[in-house]
């Protein structure tokens, strides 16, 4: 099968490496001429609302896929007769935080309250019904925390409204959460639905730096219930992540991503099929893969700096995954995943890679 | 790091495909315009001889690599100042059955007793020294069974000679062996020495068909102390493949590969490391990763046909390696890889792949 996928960065990268042995080849589009995916497989450059690139991704390919959900359904939608997988539908959903959350309201998953924001007296609005602090987010284009405000006191109203553009935002109440969980899923063409061990998550200003892989987490047999609602309302076909936050013994969900997720990359060394393999079998018709841990193991992202590849990889149960991208600060370079056969042996192994590389203990 | 390959073989595909996490950029440089691993980096078509396009793959890539020893070493050793691993003299030497062999009695690596011959007297001699049958081999260019002959009475000696070439060519004593065995070993740029598991294989009309992983086996020793010699006499970098006959209690060295090799497939899934990655920590003179087993495992060669992959990917363990190769009897286009945590659950999941697909009793 050859794939189109809408997006070249290191999603679209991880998806070729696991998709070669199965016999796929990639057509990728990107806007930027590097994109990290190019130099393997062939490539198409340009914006993903180009109607006439994606007619020939189209053409080109048997199916088309995305690792990026800031594209354009609308020009997706306009080409007739298009093999799509995720469906349309996750993605439109997905583009406006407000259908987002509604979505989630529909499906009786519980998400934190939330209300449409289009100026000053919409905002004063929500706080009067949160309380101080409220979260700001614009509703469409986020991503790594980007678009996101919190809105601490009066103060912060204006230039917060100003920075995001005052209109199409959503203010959220602020969850003082005691942790981040997200869970992968797969659900294939044939309806099968399968579930990774749930991941435990840290993020530094918006930007995920660490995850924690938990199979015999307690929040489990709840986060995949609630995540298996959501696959089978969209009649999903491929891999997605839902992030929650877990606050006074409920899972509230956070947002949605119609994709392979940076919170699964461990999934690579630490299950039996890794999330990037599941995608492409379910977006192929193919049967899934079991999605069962092989240990114990967790992952660092690098981000901004590429550490130097020798001192780590000295270090037992480690490897590295660069994406081949140039450093800028902010940028995610690559991923590190420490897998181990126990807890205990992780827990050493994650503190010889903290030890050895200081920088690694939020980033690397 | 930008290595440059010669050969864009599936062994090529596959280092590209462990290379990338690490960093790497792939040039291949092979004959045929459809090489396997061209659609994942850049490629150069032409030659192995080629001293133009040798020139351009050295120029344009800080390192080269080999993934197939029919290559011209004279070639390479005309090009001044190249950057090249595993060692010129490896390449050398084992393009010669007769070099090859006497580095192992150099070595007191035990190996089948032999005789250059260069026509009919010759052979007759060697029938003499080693009684029938005995097998003839073309000293150069031999692989996957080519280039071989058994004869076992007087009428084969004039046409195996006469298919064989006449000269150039080593008659060797037939070994009824009890097992094949081979040794996957890498060697750093800082000589440290690391050995998978050993594989016991299984060969059919001279092409491997199968390999098991024997992590426990009582050969392992042994084997891997005299694939040490050969590690240190070259001053090896890179994985090399030793296969060995065992025959009454003692190993005798068949052939050594400077490369990676099909007998150590399984080491993707089966490996902490896995051989085409530590191939190129090596070569790019990284710290060498660990060889330790990921429970127990064994592959099936596909060779001639592909197999339909939706059955084959609902087995427990299993994992499909296709080369993206058109079929051709006797072609290897895929391997198929299964692990598990026990032998017992191995042999159980091994025997649901043999039932359900009849055809991969021996090939696929």
């Amino acid at each position: 099968m050859r794939l189109g996928i809408l997006g070249g960065g290191q999603l679209a990268r991880m998806l070729a490496l696991a998709g070669y042995p199965l016999g796929f080849r990639f057509l990728f589009l990107d806007p930027a001429p590097d994109a990290c995916a190019f130099p393997l497989g062939e490539a198409l450059h340009g914006a993903y609302d180009d109607l006439d690139l994606l007619a020939q991704l189209a053409n080109d390919t048997d199916k088309l896929t995305f690792e990026f959900e800031n594209i354009s359904a609308a020009a997706l939608q306009s080409l007739s007769g298009i093999a799509l997988d995720p469906p349309l539908e996750a993605l439109s959903i997905k583009k406006d935080r407000n259908s987002e959350k509604a979505l989630f309201q529909e499906l009786a998953i519980p998400t934190t309250p939330f209300r449409t924001v289009d100026g000053p007296e919409d905002l004063a609005a929500a706080v009067q019904a949160f309380g101080r602090p409220v979260v700001l987010k614009t509703r469409s284009q986020g991503y790594d925390g980007k678009g996101q405000r919190i809105v601490r006191d009066a103060n912060d109203d204006a230039r917060a409204l100003r920075e995001l553009g005052e209109h199409r935002l959503i203010a959220e109440r602020f969850i003082p959460f005691e942790r981040e969980l997200s869970v992968i899923a797969v659900r294939g063409s044939d309806g099968a639905q399968a579930f990774y061990p749930i991941s435990e998550n840290t993020h530094d200003n918006g930007i995920l730096v660490r995850a924690e892989s938990r199979p015999l987490d307690p929040m489990t047999e709840r986060a995949c219930a609630l995540t298996g609602r959501l696959l089978e309302r969209l009649q999903y076909v491929g891999t997605l992540a839902l992030e929650f936050f877990e606050y006074e013994g409920e899972l509230l969900a956070n947002e949605f991503a119609p994709r392979v997720h940076n919170s699964g990359h461990w999934t690579i060394e630490g299950a039996e099929t890794s999330q990037f393999e599941n995608h492409l079998r379910a977006v192929a018709g193919m049967p899934l893969g079991s999605t069962a841990a092989l240990g114990a193991v967790a992952m660092r992202n690098c981000i901004g700096t590429i550490p130097d590849p020798a001192p780590l990889l000295r270090l037992e149960g480690v490897h590295a995954h660069f994406y081949g991208k140039a450093p800028r600060p902010g940028r995610k370079l690559g991923h590190i995943t420490v897998r181990a056969r126990s807890e205990d042996e992780l827990a050493a192994r994650l503190a010889k890679l903290d030890a050895q590389l200081p920088s690694f203990r939020f980033s690397c």
